[in-house]
Order: C-alpha cells, then structure tokens, then sequence
C-alpha cells in the first residue's frame, strides 16, 4: 500500500530532510528538525505524489488517502492529548502548501482551522481570554472564505469596516469579544448569503476543504506562470502540511519571529532577526507594527529604542540561540527560521537554507571552512560564480529610489549615472571636461571604442549580450545595457524617445547593468570593497582547478586589469582594435585603398612599428605568461569613413577622390558582412596583411626577451578557418615572418602557431586541420551563430520568444548550446586530439566567463578558458566547481562500476 | 629489376591499353593498335615512373634505362633491318610524350632524329630524293635547336628567310637539295655559335638530349600551369615514346591525316576526317595546304572539290576503313586517329577516343547500343549530365565573332542578346514593347522577379553561383552572368563601366550564361533541338535510378516546365515568391505594419484568397504528384518599400505616415539578414502568418481534390529549424489548420508536415528533429553558408582565390563540399533515421542538380532530388549514373568479400 501521509512531531516522524521531492521543503524539515529534538508542534504532510495523483486522476485523490490522514490526525491529538472538534480541549490545526522548492506567495494557507460555535468556547476557556478566541475564530472564518470557499475578502473587511465605523473604534485591538462575536455572526451570514448554505461547521470538512484547495492553488494562472518564468515542472506537484496550530498571540508571555542564523547581507556571525510579542505572523508581514530586533547587538546595530528579544525574554531567547547553532550544525548552512512562542514556550515552524547577499556568502562559505563546519571545496561550491559580479562592479544603493522607465539587457554588470551623450567624440569631449556620461546609441561599432572608453556606462537600443558594445564594455568593465527595444535612440536629432518619453543630450539617465534597468535622473550607487575572504577562496579555487583561466584583453589597460584578477595569460588578443586609433586608421585605410601589393605593402611598413609597440606592452605586461594573438579578422569595410565628414576629411587626407573612396565603400559593403570577406580570408588574399602582422609579433617578443630576459610566448591566431589548407598557407605565411626576423635580429623566441575554431567546417575537420595546428581556441560566438543560424546582432527580435517558449533554455549567446555548438566543440576535440595527442585546447568565445559554459569545458577536458578581465575571477571559482564536480561524478561512476 | 622501356611493334608489345597510367595515353594504344595486328611502325615506351624517378632522384634516371633503351632500340632496328646511325639504311625516329591524359599543346616533340651528316645521305638513297632528304634535315636540326637545345626558333627562320629573299624564291618548295645542303650548313654554324660547340653529331647523343627534353618539358611553367588548371597531378608524370618515322611527305603515294571514326559535332555514323598527300603531320596543323575529305560523303557534304581519299586512293582507304570498324568495334568507342602513308603503305601513328559535343555524344551512344556496340548503362555513364545544358538552351554559333570585354560567373546556362536596361520596370517596359533586354544589376532581389521574367538575360556584378540572380535565372530557365566583379554596373547614372568602356542603357550587349562571357553587340546564337535519341536516353536513365528527382518551382509556368521535362514532384515551392506579385505587396506591406495581431490576421486574410488560388493552380498542373510547399521563409525587410519614391506611394496607399514607414523599415533592416528573422523565426514570431498559409495549402488541396478526384498531396515544410521544439511549435499551428479546413469543408486529403535541414544544429540534433518531422529536405544553399560560415552574395570577392589555390577543389555553392556539408547531411540522415526509420530524405539546395553532389546524396541513400526544372534532365541521368556506379560498387565489394 502507498505511503500517502507522513506524520511528524516528537513522537513518530516518518520523514526527513533528504525527502524534499516527496514531502517539499517545509514538510521534511519539520520532521528534520522534529527529528532532532527540536520542538516542533505534531502534525503530518500529504505528499506531493497526492497532489500529481489528484491531477493524473480527474481530481480525484488516492482511496486510501482518507484512513492515512484520520490516523495521521488521531496521532497529534493523542500527542497533545487534545481533540479534533472538541468542545472543551480542541486541536486546531494549520494547513499550508508545501512544493519542492519555495514558491513565496504563490500558493494559500488557512490558520486556526476547526474553530466552529462549540470549539471557540474550549479555545476561550484554554487561552482564558474570550476575545483572543473570538478574534481567532473570525480570522478563520475570513481566510477560509477567502482561500477554500473563494470569496472576496473585501466583502468581510466591509464588514468590519462598517462595524468599527458604527461603534467609532479605530484598532482592532479595541473590539471586545461580543464585538467579535457579532463579526463573526455576519460572516457566517456573509457566507450563506453568497454561497446558499452556511459555514462548514464540521471540522473535518473544513480540513478536507483546506486540502482540497492547497492542491486545487497549484494550479491557479499564478503559479502557472511562475512555475513557467522558474523552470519548474508541473509534474513536481505540492505536498501539504497539516500542523497543530500554536499561537504567539495568546498574550505578553507571546510572541513570534523569524530569523536568519547569521546577518545574510554581510554573513556576520550573529543572530539575526525580527519578532513581536502577541502577534501571530501574518501581523509581522503586515508592517502595522515595528518588529523588534531579537538580540541586544542587533538594537544596537539598529539603533533601535524597541527591546530585543535576548532583553525581554532571555531565558526563550537563550534556548532558540541554542537551537540557531544546533541547526546551523545540523544542516551546515545559514538557516532561515520562523518560530513561534506560545505562553513561554518555544515552537519551531520553519527552517530553510538562508538566501543572502553575494558578500555574506564568501564571508558564512570562509567562516564556515574555519569553524569547522564546512570544507573548503564545499565552500567553493556554495557561491555562485555569476554572484562575484557583484564584488567587483558598483552596485545601486538598495534603498535609494528609482525612477526605472525601461528594461534591457543586462550586458555588462555595474551600475552607473551621467549624462546622456549620443555620438563618441561627444563623450570624449564631455568626459575630458570631468563629466560622467553614458554613451547612447543603437548599437556601437569599433569606431565608437574611444567613446566607450570615455564613458562611465553604455546604453544601446539594438544587440544581444554578446553584440559589439555589451563584448566590449564587459571587456572594459564598465555598465552596460543592451537591445532596450523600446527606446528609440535618435542620434541625429539627439533625443531618446518612449512614447512620451524623451530624454534628452545632457539629461541624466542611470542604468543597472546587472539587472538592465533603465533609470531617470541619478541614483545612488555603493562602491565595491574586495574582502580577505575573496583572496581566500580564489586561493582554494586555484588549488582544485584543472583548467587554466585567461582573459580576452589589447589593451595595456586590460591586460594590466586581467593578471590583477588573476589571468594566467591572454587568450585572445584582437590585433584589430589596434587599428582604430585615431592615429593609426589613416594608415590602414590607405592601405585598403591601395590598388597594388606595392603600395599595400609601403602602408603596411607604416603600421608595423605602432602594432610591434602594442604587442611589446603587452608582452612586458604578461611577462612569463603566454599571448595568443589573432591576426586580422573583421572585414575591412568597418575600418573605412562612414559619414560624408569622415570621408570627405579621409579624401583630402589620402589625397583620393571622393567618388573614389564611395566607390571602394561600396564595393567593400558586404549583405552578410559576418559570413564575408574577413578573418584569414583576408590573409588569403593579402598575405601581407598577415605578413606584417606576424613581423609586429615576432619582432616585439624577440626585442622584450632580450630587454627583460623574460620568456616571452607568443601564440599565434589564424581566424575563421574553415579548411586545412587555409592554415597550412597562412601558417606558412608567419613561419616565413618569424624566421626573417629571428635572422635579422640573430635571436629568436619559442612560439607556436594555431587556429580559431569558430565554424561549423572547421570543427567537423578538424583532425584534419590539428596536422597544421599546434592549438585550437574554440570561438563559440561565430560558432553559435554558425551552428544556429542566428546573427548575434539581430537575434534581439526574435530571441526573447525562444527563451520564453522554451526553445533554447538559455540565451546561447550567453551559455553555450551543448546540443548543437557543445556537439561541435566536442567533435572537434576528439577529432583534434585522435591526430595531434598535444594539442592545446582552449575556448575564447564569451562563453569562456559562464560558469555552465565551464562546468562543459571541463567536462570534455579543455586546457583552458578566456574571458573579458573582469569575469577572470568568476571563471576561476566556475572551473575549480566543475573540477570538483566533475572529480565526484567519476567517484561516483567508479563506485558504480565496483558495485556493478 | 623494375621494367622501364615497354617495346611495342608487331613483333613484340609488352604493353596494352590497361597500362595508361604506366605508358601514357599514346603509348599504351601504340602498343594496343600493334597487338590488334594494325600497322605500328615499331617503337618503344619510356614509362612514367622513369619521369617520376628522374624527379624524385635530383634529375637521375635509374640505372638500368641506358640498357633497357639501347636493347630495345635494337629490336626496333631487327624488326625494320634498319639501324640507328647507319650511312646506308638509316633509322630514323620521333620522339614524343604521352602523359595519362592529353595536354594538348602543352610537351614537346622531335621528329626526324637519327639524322646527321651521314645518315642523310642513307635517307636520300632510300627515298631516291636528295632534295627531301636534305629537308628532313634541316627541320630536324630547327626542331632540335628549338625544343633541345633552348634555341631561339626565329633564329632559324631568319636563317631561311634571307636565303629565300637573297635567292628570289618565295616558296619552300621551290628550294633545291642543293639550297637546303646550304642552309643545312648555316644551321650548324648558328647551333655551334650560340652554344660553343657543334651540333650533336652521334645519333644517340641526339636521343638522350630529346629524351631529356620531354622529361623536362613536364616542369615547364605552362605544363605546371596547365596541370594547375586541370587539376593533374605532378606526381603523375609523362611517358616518353620513341618510335620508327614513317613519312607521309616522300612522294605523292605518301599522305598523312587525321580522322574520326564518326562525326563528333552530330554523331553522324560516316568516316570524318581530312588528309594531305605528300605532308608531313606538322603541314595539316600549319594551314598553308587546305586538308581534303577522307570520303566522298564529307567531300560533299562540305561542298569541296578537292578530291577525297576515298576516290584518289581507293586501295589505302579501304584498308583505313576497315581498322575504322576494327578499332571501333575494339574500343567501343568514337576513335580520334591519325595516319601516314608511306609510298603506299598505311601506317597508325595514334588513336585514342574522340572528343564530340553533347549532341553527338547522345547520338553516338544511342546508336552504339542499337548497334549492339554498348550496354545501355554504358550509354548512360559515357554522357556528361552537365552537356545536356547544350540541348536545352540556345548557345552561341561558334563561327560568330564576338568581342569579349568580362567574364563572370557562368550561372544560368544559354546565351541571350538584348538591349542594356537597369531596372525591372524597365525591363518590363521594353519587353512589353517587343524589345529583348538584358537586365543589368549589381545584384538582384525579389522585387526584381517581374523584371526578370521579363528579360531574355540577366547580368549582375555581384553575388555567385548561388546568388538570388543565378538560382531564380537557372528556375526560369534564362541565361544568366553572375558576379561580373570588374563591371561597375551604376544604375543611378544608367551606365556600365569598365576602364574606358562605357555601355549606354539601350545599348546591345550579349551573355553567354554557359562561360560567362559578356559581349559587346548582338551574337548569332543557335536554338537548341531535342531528338528522339535524348527520350530513349531519358528513358533508359529512369528505368535505372533510385532516387526519384523533383523540381523547385513555384509558378505554374515553372510547374509545367518541370512537369514536362519529368519531374516526380515539387520539391521546394517558395511561397513567398507569391507575394511579390505588384498586387499583393500592398497586403503583405499592411500585414507587416500592422501594430497588433487582430490588424495582422485582418491583412492576412486579404492574402488567404490569393495564395490559395496559387496553390490550386500548382495542384491541378502536377495532378497526383507531391508538392512540398516552404512556409514563408525571408526576412520581412524584403518585403518592404526601400526606394523614396516606393515609400511615399505606400505611405499613401496604406495611410501611414512616412516617418513610420522609415521607423519600421529600419527596425527591420538588419547587420546579417541572412541569420536574421526569417524562417520559422517568423513563425514563431507570428503564427498568424504560417497558419494563414497553411489554410490557403488545405483549401486549395481539398478543392482541387474535389473538382478533379486526383490525389492531391500535399507536403508541408517548415523552414530554418534549429531545434526540434520549433518544429514541435510549428507542426502544431498546421496541423490546427488542417484540422479547422476539414471541418469546414466537410473533406480532407492526406498530408506530412517536415522541415528543412539547412543549419548545422538541425544536422546535429536531426535525431530529436526528425521525431516530429514526416520527411527532411536537405537545403543544402544555406547549410553550405552556415557551415563554411561563407555568404553566398558575398563570396565572390574571395571565393576565386580558395578555387584557385586548392583550398575549396570546386565552388561548394556548385557542388556540395562533401566533406564538410556532406559530412552533416550523412550525420543528419543517420540520426533521422534511427528515430523514423520512415522518414522521407531529399535534397532542394542548388546542388540538387549536380551531378557530383546526386552522385554523393545516392551514395547516403536520399529518396529524391529537387533542383530547377531546366535541370531535371541532368539530374534524372546524373541519378541514374549515380544508381549504375553504387551498384557496381556494391558488386566489387561483394566480390571482395567472398574473396576476402
């Protein structure tokens, strides 16, 4: 026979805490903490398998279900030696949902349930005050209306209303019992009217009704959608609780509170919380009164006059202290708590994990790993990688007020104000006058960087998370909110418009990166402080991690930001952002324009030294540790002069006329400028381009090795290969590169020579390309929007739909598509590795910063992960947990295997 | 000890026709024609593996060769009872190349060797002809000098020139042996003074020196380039033949020819071919003497009066044609041959099989089956599918002058002339008026549809074999260039450009659509002719393939075309083809601009009638065959007003202000539309859409299914599914259709519903896709652009580079990239397959109707194969190959199995 109710209490508990799916949380941590000696009030949970039960069977529930909950209940009123409808020593009862996870305020609860005309007597008589009884029995009658018989539960505040009015009170605590018992006379008359039969006086039926709607409230439009929004399967179903009710109300010897067993905003080790005296806990929610702070410390925190708890009632608050460190030892978490205390005695009625802020967590993981509690590589697990964000960016001042007129993106963690600024020179120009500002537009392109630069935050209309500003800014480190479709970004007349809304140049603006709010006016920010506790745990990171962590960084600045956070090299530097300073475009566009290999070559001579300068930085810079730098991978069209002034000043410049130069343009315009004329096809049809690259390179490391008497390695990138030859002929190009000038200089340094991995082909040959490669950096963002067809900039029109609908569970711009691009990288490693044992494997895409994206890299065994500078940390606690994870999965296999 | 000189001869022949990649082209068939018992005059082979020797050895030959040549050189002279170097009886020989293939033009030859001051008198002797003898001298020393020594040739012509100027004689024939001893003599002063040493006088010293010459006219650049170009290997190597001179030039009982053993221009069953009496082989090439007809017929037939073999040398002719039948019946095969006769006796110096146009090829192998020569597969394998394009559209007279100034891209087979115009409306304008045009664009788009169809040409700067240009021109059967890159076709000013050529609107210009030429003026061109010899073809060809071969058609002219050229079906019909139509674009444009989904389904319901009306139309031309109808498929943006004028007129037509024209315009352009929204992107975007098309399909079905009693099947197919949940999602939306227009209607037909697999993902996850797909269409035009991450508008600009280099052996938007492409086609049916063992498997990307990429979709097992229907010839043969070499294949392996 199935087991459909678990009963708990001190006497007999059925269940426990490992039975979460089948009892929910609140239910097998009641018989946990029962179970421990806790003092839990008696009571039993209906598993959830009743409610998926109920659902499969037209509504109907178990026919055993009835017996099971009858002796359930007959087991708490022998427990407390009370009766189910007595009239003169009554149990009452609770009954709450109870799903495997929290779903706050999705779903009902009724209190004080199997009060009727005769039992409200044994309650008055029990608590000996007859208004308590009085008040308790129209509360019921008020809930229960509301949430089983499902009327409006203005209809009985009108009532009380209308009463306090007639009688002139302005307190409920000012309505006598007989005022109460007259309530409670027309609510019960409320009900027949609306209903056509009277209040259900039975007990029983009004447990039964209880029941039937807490499983009945699983289904309501709410908690649909919030089980759609949370990815929680309708399959899971609630259990419900039924428990003997007690009651913090009852009198000054009353009271009732919820705690966290340590402060979750700063993880202090201190008893953390609120409670009331003479209240039940709907009152706490309610706000009427000002809860107390439970412990002196925390009054004086506070600075509250409001006795604590340890001060008022010391001898209960020692005992729940006493329980805080039991359960806190028990459960080995921060524990979120409810209790109640009735006429001067302790009853616990929750206790959960404790959810808290991205600082407590490192600080509860690093205490807990020295008390003893916890160990380190628990520890590494608890904290949520993406949550180090917050460490690191400036954060909105939670209490400051917001005026948020739009949602974007969240592309770029960090909150920041300024004044708005439409075009990137503007902002350099606002920025150098000591102004802060946030760069406007619809989407940015490489000219804008030096704006980017400028600004203290981004905002675009158009793109995705990983289009050229949120790639970018997160680079950089700075605020950015992308794709905010519903602003119209009108950089010609200098306005942004939402329906009436218009913003304009100079206003202020604030925008949340993390959340991509969108605000008016300043808000407030908190600056980021890095605790010793961070250097910790980034130590155990280290020590348990497989792969190494990289940052994608070109600039000094980057690179310098990136070994700060830890960066054990660059694993992509994109030469190409070089090109855009001011300095240096005049020469790469007339090397575009230049209509012979001669005239290409005498303009690239013109670049070299700038692009050797760059890499001699960076290799100072990174000192020891190895570079990957990617040769010239976008199409040349994003370097020319766009507007008639760029052209007409780059005309005059070049001394090029400027039909000429429109000309070149157009030709150079391209339908699908992401499947065109670029990456290593560029070095195909001008291998010098590469030539003059590979020279940069080799000629900066060879220069700083003697200089610094580092070893300096340079690892060189082909991109967008997509056949083995187009390796073998560009690689040939930077062999010849690197041998004139180990010859010229009569010294040479070690390098090797690799390939992006970033198409579809490439990926499905690649142990054909591996005989050309001495490493494969898989560039999951031209790979996703290969593999899937979708163009990262203009996916925002479609891709909000596909996450909702469930097509991809995640932005796989954002977490990289195991199914698709995972297969692809997978292949490609097999296959890489079935010809070349040493290839070097790495990732380089945004993905490299996703710690789901690592937890995959490591799971198919990569060497390494790069990421923008400021994710550096984050990935390194993301591939210490998936190490760790990934070393107890083959634990468990060769358990599996032993046992098998 | 390895063989490497293969005799051949009547006496002796160690090689045969197997042999050609051992002895050449040439000599394996000397030696095969010797052992037929056909007059050889004897020789022997310096094999292939010698030239690779020479060069895998630092230009060594292998020791053993000098005795293997002087060995066989004396059985060349015991056969004839002549000698090398004899004063008195003389041999003389030539010595030639024969690589596997033929390389036209490409190596070297010497004839006449042996001679020296000596042996020339023996020659005299023997012909009784002082005067030829002295000749054959002096052509052997320039021919020597030249192709030997590195002579300028010109030097020797002076040499004869101011001996005939000096010595007033105006033709060579006029010259004595006294005249030619002279110029002998001036020869050999010019050889020993431009080399410091005389002219080799020892006959074998000759004969090294050409042996050598051969070996290394291999690596010549023209060779190499040629090779490039041919894509030969270098490591195959050439054969080097030395054979006995016979001379056709001794007298007037001498002649020499050249014949093939049918009419390779009709494939005419009569003797083809021309003679000279008293010439050597070089005098028929040279064009001073005009060549006579081997026959009486051909005499006639080209209305000459210079008497034929036939009649002037009865007995020789006779015995010619007899080895005619000999050597046909032999090789099963039109023969090319080549002949001497030497005072009176025939000689065979070559055969080898005839190269002949499309048209005769089909003769040709028609009649070689009633013949009883061939199988009828072997009929099928010996026609290049790819030449039927010849008898399906008009092509150039080749005798017509044409001045060429551009060659792009030869996309749509044919050749049109017409007047230049720059626009569709233009196009139609003209058309309208009676006038052929040629529709010149940078690239074309679906507005220009009308233009198109009303242009007997088109011509673009820009795009590929792939572009929107090349696949609508090769649906619509009209020539098309593609991709003119050194063209500036500027529509603004109504001008083309090329350097100083300036092409006028209104001007005549050609395009050969088969070569990609453009031509200035009007061309002859010739109108194709289909015989009853391409039916029988036909025939054969569908008795014999697998795969079932369907059309991409989506108007009714197009469905006929298709239907009439034997397509099994439509295997791609785009709907939104439809919606170009001038009178439906307004609806499409409202339902784009609709602001709420309530306006969309209004504006759609305009288009229902419409479309429905289409598909009737398609149902009732293919009666009873199955129609695979793509759901819409190209980004909105395309749909749009772009030009100022086209937007003004819809802003007023529809009532939209213009601002919010341009709004909405630039919400839907797009940085790559071709990953953008479009698809069933725009399905699950707005399903309204794919369900108004799905009702218009099931309207139309169950009409035409009632009106006419035919089957009416109709195949759903949703476009650019990524994941198996969109298709899930889509399937749904038609299946609600169906279902809602068989209520109403009171009927139904049967359908499937399947998706196109054109992104990588959809490969890679086609086992969860193909579980709710009823049949996979292989859309292999976007899978090419998503897996070599290559934009087919965009390729041009680097596309010829990759050909050129090796790094792509074929455009992969021609023939499907196997190993790439055609590695996730083979990935996607196995994973298809291991869910729906059932499901239906085809190809409708333009590699539908190649013959490389029909061969590969036979090898994997597709059912069917879609391409235009100016191509559904092609692929039915190309099939039918296909099914023939599978099955030969299968026998081989079956073979090596039992054997194994």
């Amino acid at each position: 026979m199935t087991k459909w109710v678990y009963s708990f209490g001190k006497d007999k508990n059925d269940g426990d805490a490992t039975m979460r799916n089948l009892l929910g949380g609140k239910g097998c941590n009641l018989a946990e903490m029962a179970s421990l000696g806790l003092p839990v009030p008696p009571g039993f949970t209906i598993t959830t398998e009743v409610c998926t039960h109920y659902y499969d069977n037209g509504e109907q529930y178990p026919s055993e279900l009835t017996a099971q909950v009858e002796e359930a209940l007959a087991a708490v009123e022998k427990s407390l030696g009370m009766e189910f409808g007595s009239a003169e020593n009554p149990l009452l009862v609770s009954v709450r949902s109870g799903a495997r996870v929290s779903m706050p305020g999705m779903m009902d609860t009724v209190l004080n349930l199997g009060l009727n005309d005769e039992t409200v007597a044994g309650l008055a008589k029990k608590a000996n005050d007859e208004r308590f009884a009085w008040d308790s029995y129209r509360r019921f009658i008020q809930m229960y209306g509301d949430v089983v018989l499902g009327l409006d539960h203005h209809d009985f505040e009108d009532i009380l209303d209308t009463y306090k009015r007639d009688e002139s009170i302005s307190q409920d605590v000012d309505i006598t019992a007989d005022g109460w018992k007259e309530i409670v006379a027309e609510y019960k008359a409320l009900v027949e009217r609306e209903l056509g039969k009277p209040f259900p006086h039975d007990p029983k039926e009004q447990l039964w009704g209880a029941i039937g709607a807490v499983f009945s409230s699983w289904m309501v439009p709410r908690a649909v959608v919030y089980r759609k929004i949370n990815e929680i399967p309708e399959s899971w179903g609630t259990a419900v609780n039924v428990q003997a009710m007690v009651f913090g109300n009852m009198g000054n010897d009353c009271a009732t509170g919820v705690a966290f067993t340590r402060d979750p905003s700063t993880g202090e080790n201190y008893f953390y919380g609120e409670y009331l005296v003479n209240a039940q806990g709907e009152d706490v929610v309610a706000g009427i009164r000002t809860p107390q702070s439970l412990t002196k410390k925390g009054r004086e925190k506070e600075g509250s006059t409001l006795p604590s708890m340890e001060e008022t009632m010391p001898e209960v608050f020692t005992q729940l202290d006493d329980l805080r460190h039991k359960l806190e030892k028990h459960y080995r978490d921060v524990q979120d708590i409810e209790f109640t205390v009735q006429q001067g005695d302790l009853f616990m009625l929750q206790t959960r994990t404790g959810k808290r802020t991205a600082a407590a967590a490192l600080k509860i993981a690093v205490d807990m790993v020295s008390e003893g509690l916890i160990t380190q590589e628990e520890a590494l697990l608890r904290i949520e990688p993406q949550s180090l964000d917050q460490l690191l960016h400036p954060t909105l001042d939670p209490k400051a007020e917001r005026n948020v007129i739009s949602k974007g993106l969240p592309a770029s963690p960090g909150a920041a104000s300024g004044k708005v600024v439409f075009t990137a020179d503007e902002a350099e120009v606002k920025s150098h006058a000591g102004e802060a500002v946030i760069l406007c537009r619809q989407e940015t392109s490489p000219e804008d960087i030096h704006g980017m630069h400028a600004s203290t935050g981004i905002l675009t209309s158009r793109g995705g998370m990983t289009s050229h500003a949120a790639v970018v800014a997160r680079g950089m480190g700075k605020p950015c909110v992308a794709g905010a479709g519903d602003l119209y970004i009108d950089a010609k007349s200098k306005l942004i418009r939402k329906g009436d809304i218009e913003i304009k140049e100079g206003d202020i603006v604030t925008i949340d990166g993390a959340t991509g709010e969108i605000m008016l006016g300043h808000v407030k920010t908190i600056k980021p402080e890095l605790s010793g506790d961070f250097g910790t745990l980034m130590e155990w990171a280290d020590e348990r991690r497989r792969m190494n962590v990289r940052a994608n960084a070109e600039t000094p600045l980057d690179a310098q930001t990136a070994r700060d956070f830890g960066a054990e090299g660059i694993g992509l530097c994109r030469t190409e952002h070089m090109f855009f300073d001011p300095e240096r475009i005049q020469n790469v566009r007339e090397m575009i324009f230049a209509t012979t290999e001669d005239k290409r070559v005498q303009a690239l001579a013109k670049l070299l030294p700038a692009q050797r300068e760059d890499f001699e930085k960076l290799f100072e810079i990174m000192h020891g540790l190895p570079i990957t730098v990617r040769l010239l991978d976008p199409p040349l069209h994003e370097f020319l002069p766009h507007t008639a002034e760029d052209i007409s000043a780059f005309s005059k410049a070049a001394d090029i006329d400027e039909d000429q130069v429109r000309l070149r343009l157009a030709e150079l315009t391209e339908t699908n400028p992401m499947l065109g004329h670029r990456g290593c096809r560029l070095g195909i049809t001008y291998p010098e381009i590469y030539d003059m690259q590979a020279r940069a390179i080799f000629e900066a490391a060879v220069n700083v090795a003697s200089k610094t008497g580092d070893t300096v390695i340079p690892e060189v990138m082909i991109p967008l290969v997509g056949a083995q030859k187009e390796l073998e002929l560009m690689r040939a190009v930077v062999e010849g590169a690197a041998a004139a000038v180990f010859k010229e200089k009569g010294s040479s340094v070690e390098y090797s020579v690799g390939t992006m991995i970033e198409l579809p082909r490439a990926a499905l040959t690649a142990d054909a390309i591996a005989e050309k490669a001495d490493f494969f950096s898989f560039g999951t963002n031209d790979l996703t929007q290969t593999t899937l067809g979708m163009s990262r900039d203009d996916a925002s029109n479609f891709l909000p739909y596909y996450t909702e609908k469930g097509i991809y569970e995640r932005d796989p711009f954002v977490s990289i598509d195991v199914n698709g691009v995972g297969q692809l990288v997978d292949i490609a490693q097999q296959k890489g590795r079935s010809v070349n044992a040493d290839i070097k494997l790495g990732i380089c895409g945004e993905h490299g910063g996703d710690p789901a994206s690592i937890a995959f890299c490591e799971k198919i065994g990569l060497n390494y992960v790069s990421c923008s500078p400021y994710r550096v940390p984050i990935a390194r606690l993301a591939a210490s947990q998936a190490a760790i994870r990934e070393a107890d999965n083959k634990t468990v296999e060769l358990k599996d295997k032993k046992s098998a």
